[in-house]
């Protein structure tokens, strides 16, 4: 490997069967393949899913190997890249799909390698960007435009989750009900509105939330604990009930409103995961009904990471309520513990390097807006 | 109303709040508005609703009015017409689509009657076809091309479900599986060969009706008590599962496995209604397996009838092996019976006429095939 | 006929076989049928079609019948309705869909009566709206939501051939290039706008009309006379061309140089209608390209009609500065002069009635916002 | 490179700015890169693109570089691998998708390589497959399915068009006309059938091909000679014109025909090339019609290519009557001369090797059938 590379780095492990992260202060650089390349992490997001390896719950012990250097959302530069790279240069100002397919699969091989079935994911399969270097195939470089800043460069994957979700369901001109605003649903309401969607509802069990949905863009809002919503929201939409339901709670009772709620004829997009089976009415909430549901993971590759992008140069979009805190990558205990006290909604880790960070004269690699 | 008309007929009604049908002699023949049309029964098909109603079972004791006239499914001749009507003539032979919209809703004037929210539906809401005379709105009258016979024009409208499952899903060139060969599951195993679908999978308790489906077509059928029916399923498919799923049981266990075995970015088409609710996995069943789920319900006005009468007119469905009994209408009790026991698949009761039939000089009146 | 009708009324008659309108003033009110509405016209907008049969050109001659009433853009209130109505009332205030198919072909049976081989046109092939009164069937008529004011009411057929353009491409989060922008081109930026285009980018040969399109949302325009256009509008793009075209010139320069711009992969909905053959490159324009063309005639019956309800009420539709003048019914030839010389968009024109107009107590008929 | 290769093969190059090819008896191996394959070929089509560079017509002298080696269909075993090379082994039996993307642009990595504006096309760009060993990328190749005998193996190429043009289009249950039978039109005809078409019609100039598109499927066909079969198509369809148009001619009037008779409503796949612009009429063969219009280019990268094996393997396509020649690469004069005369319809070029070819244990490595 050419540069002034360190001969270790900081970085954020697992490191025990336990709840909780730990700071490792001189672990060794990721090598990198052939077809490989090494980024120089500047910015990375906390994650939900980051938070539930923090809280080692049932899904994490049962995922995640003890280890693993965690995180999967970042921007940084790509510091070094492997022998048969073709594609990407030293210097470039790159994110990365954390989605690692196994590349020769049908659904790899068809634009959806999303849903391999041997996908490794970013910071819970192999080491991930909480650290100052993470190694990942050239084929997931996402180079970043210039005219998109390093916090929001660093979120690509949730904005990329909230678009496909939204992208999916098909919102332009139509109603639209997002059931649970976290990052991803607040992200989803600027998406959505942007996108064209008709009157947007949203409901949420925190007042607080819908006031920023509001403020994103949504008509009106619900807190769940009214349980005459669902009505609500039908006589909001001409007694028919919304054209599109967002469902981004992964809660029961959420999952059954928004249901109970969506028009005939209506479609729904499913990315909030429910920690356990649901029971559900399919007879009077989807087959009556007539509905088509969409289960969403991921992001494809690389249609939304464009629709991003475009979005994003159309300053269209208003990202900045929803990302509230910047602090250092040492200081990533008070981000989570920011996050469970409900105090932050997104929370950017700085990763400072001592050496200059490998640079580029400025010449645009990516598709500009389209 | 002109015409040589009885003053009145015989009609199979629901009398009393008890299990079972009653057999009346003399029915005031149905008046008919000025938009709607007089038909003389010819043929009816028993469906399993109409079980459901003799059986007097919790849905039909919510819903189906005491006193009404049954059955929903035939061909018959035009006896009359009202003043207003411009389409339809005396004489012609017809069936009709049984889903009576209201007519100015949003579904009903966007092609989607069928999912209207108040939608009468015939030999349910309002007095049905198991009778010698049966009024319509001439909206919902669809003339039979000369080329299909009458026992075969009796079923349009389970034909038509299984037609509308089949289309939506999209089989042409990709796998599929067959949960529940009923009635409907049976005509999806024909119609989803006709319509050009790759390797056919069928799941059913009833080994005899495993039997049939592999005469219709099914290249591989499973017993459902077999627990490992979902991996053979998924190894008869490239261990990659089937591409599209029709659901046509109802049963649990069978939705269950059944997603359990769809591929990744799989498309599953529901059309069997479970009886209570069902307890889903929608996180690995929908969602990371990225699924498209579609709730069917009735038939599309009128593209699936164009659809269902372009396959007959092919001559690729074969649907006498289906088609088992042929009864008067008097001896309805029998028909109920052999459905119960297991011993017919379809049962056509034909309706005697001491009168003459209407009839027309043969100009065709219904397109052609396409 | 029951009601405080006049004996004759005032109408634009096409009388000769020559260039002009005729003023009538005293011609039969049309005879309704027992499924028909009489509409007390009070508003009606001149629409490019009513100017190529006031100019008498080729296709004016080879179509229209003389001796009819023209026009078919309008509102007004139902003064009388036919014995066999059943959805609308005297008094509500209603348009109409005016391509009034044949009712059982299949087109017609499908939710496509709007290309019907057998399709009548008010206006063009029966006595249409430039009148006191005109004639529709009932399943034409569409109720005006009380929030719609009268002279935006009037262009609910242009409106939706707008929409039905801009809806049947997808603009959501794509790059737009409109070529042509009259009254429909327009009203296709400020759709585009709001139903979440990316880049709106416009040609036309009148910079008035292109500083009009950038105050309705256009961001880039381009005068056509300028042979570099197409190139800047792929530089405007990424150097990939937009996304999707949509044609509402009829023009062939525009036409191949649309095409040419168009990004591979791309959708272009043709809505102009060119006087003549076009010769057409079509190996490289669609061919190579990978494009989807698709055919726009008319609006969906009704799913259009919906749309434009809901974009209405949503407020983010900006039709003001389209609808330019509104003039008394009796001034007609100053309305095509006016459009002839190119200082007007739309004209308006307001029909005055002597008697009192049938009112209706206002509960809402028609759906409301979805 | 490991293994016994010889120093120098044998291959059909275009030496001279003149028609015809040239017989090279010993060329230089081609190198391969890190991530390239080496391909021993041992069967090639001749495509009707490589007949144009035969004869050095105007699109060939204009795009094709003197010096290359042709061709671009075949089969063979992998003889090398790059350093770099991940999911291809030495010994695979493999055929290759001939359009080489830039891998970088947004068509590139959307699953859209086929429409990448920088694409290189086997044969034509770079040195193709008339030859003893062809380099490609890994990512093109296709590792070929054991059922699949060689000289099937060696058309996917153009299987491939015909399957994109079929599934692009959706025949499943819709009648269909095919204007052009060359080998990419008979093919289309056994794919239609098998992925559940109506009714297939078929014109051509050729009797002998009408035969043939017969024996393949087709239920009705018509000399294109007569200028009555659009008319005569119509009414096999109902009067209506069928619903989907397939254009394998390139030929002006064909389309001119093709597109009259289509359906209102109706969707034109187009993959023939005219040689020069079309006269079209644009506003009555596409706008009124409300047509739908896809421009057909390659195969889906690499969907298309399962959908290929799936149908193989299914058993339900019949192309042995379309594989009319096999001779030695030597003969390949011959093969033009057979191609030119109208004798042969597919003529496959067997190459020889000297040494023994590079082989496997038969682990199925690629997706079993669907």
């Amino acid at each position: 490997m050419a540069g002034n590379f360190p001969d270790t780095m900081r970085a954020i492990k697992k490191l025990d069967d336990a709840p909780g992260l730990n700071w490792c202060d001189a672990v060794p650089l990721p090598a990198i393949g052939p077809r490989q390349v090494l980024v120089a992490v500047t910015h990375a997001g906390i994650c939900g899913t980051d938070r539930h390896i923090y809280e080692w719950d049932a899904w994490s012990r049962g995922r995640v190997q003890v280890g693993i250097t965690t995180g999967h959302e970042f921007v940084g530069r790509v510091a070094a890249v492997g022998p048969a790279v073709a594609n990407v240069q030293v210097g470039q100002r790159v994110s990365a799909e954390g989605h690692i397919g196994c590349g020769h699969c049908q659904p790899c091989r068809t634009g959806n390698g999303h849903i391999c079935e041997r996908v490794d994911i970013l910071g819970i399969d192999i080491d991930g960007c909480f650290a100052q270097y993470v190694a990942v195939p050239e084929e997931n470089v996402w180079p970043v435009h210039p005219d998109i800043p390093d916090h929001v460069a660093a979120v690509f994957d949730p904005l990329g989750n909230a678009m496909h979700t939204v992208m999916a369901a098909g919102v332009s001109g139509r109603s639209v009900l997002i059931t649970g605003v976290g990052v991803i649903g607040l992200m989803a309401v600027t998406i959505a509105r942007a996108a064209g969607a008709g009157r947007i509802l949203v409901t949420d069990v925190n007042p607080a939330r819908l006031d920023l949905a509001r403020q994103l863009g949504a008509d009106q809002t619900f807190l769940s604990h009214d349980e005459q919503w669902p009505g609500k929201a039908r006589q909001a939409t001409g007694n028919q009930g919304p054209e599109v339901l967002l469902e981004m709670s992964g809660h029961p009772a959420a999952i059954r409103q928004g249901f109970a709620a969506l028009r005939n004829g209506g479609t729904a997009a499913l990315l909030g995961l429910p920690s356990d089976r649901v029971s559900f009415d399919l007879a009077n909430d989807i087959i009556f009904k007539g509905a088509t549901v969409l289960g969403i993971n991921g992001r494809l590759m690389f249609e939304t990471w464009y629709q991003v992008e475009s979005f994003l140069l159309s300053g269209r979009l208003n990202l900045e309520p929803i990302i509230t805190h910047h602090i250092g990558l040492d200081e990533f205990q008070r981000g989570f513990q920011l996050m469970q006290a409900g105090q932050a909604i997104k929370v950017i880790l700085e990763v400072p390097h001592q050496e200059p960070l490998p640079c580029q004269t400025p010449a645009l690699t990516s598709a500009a807006a389209s």
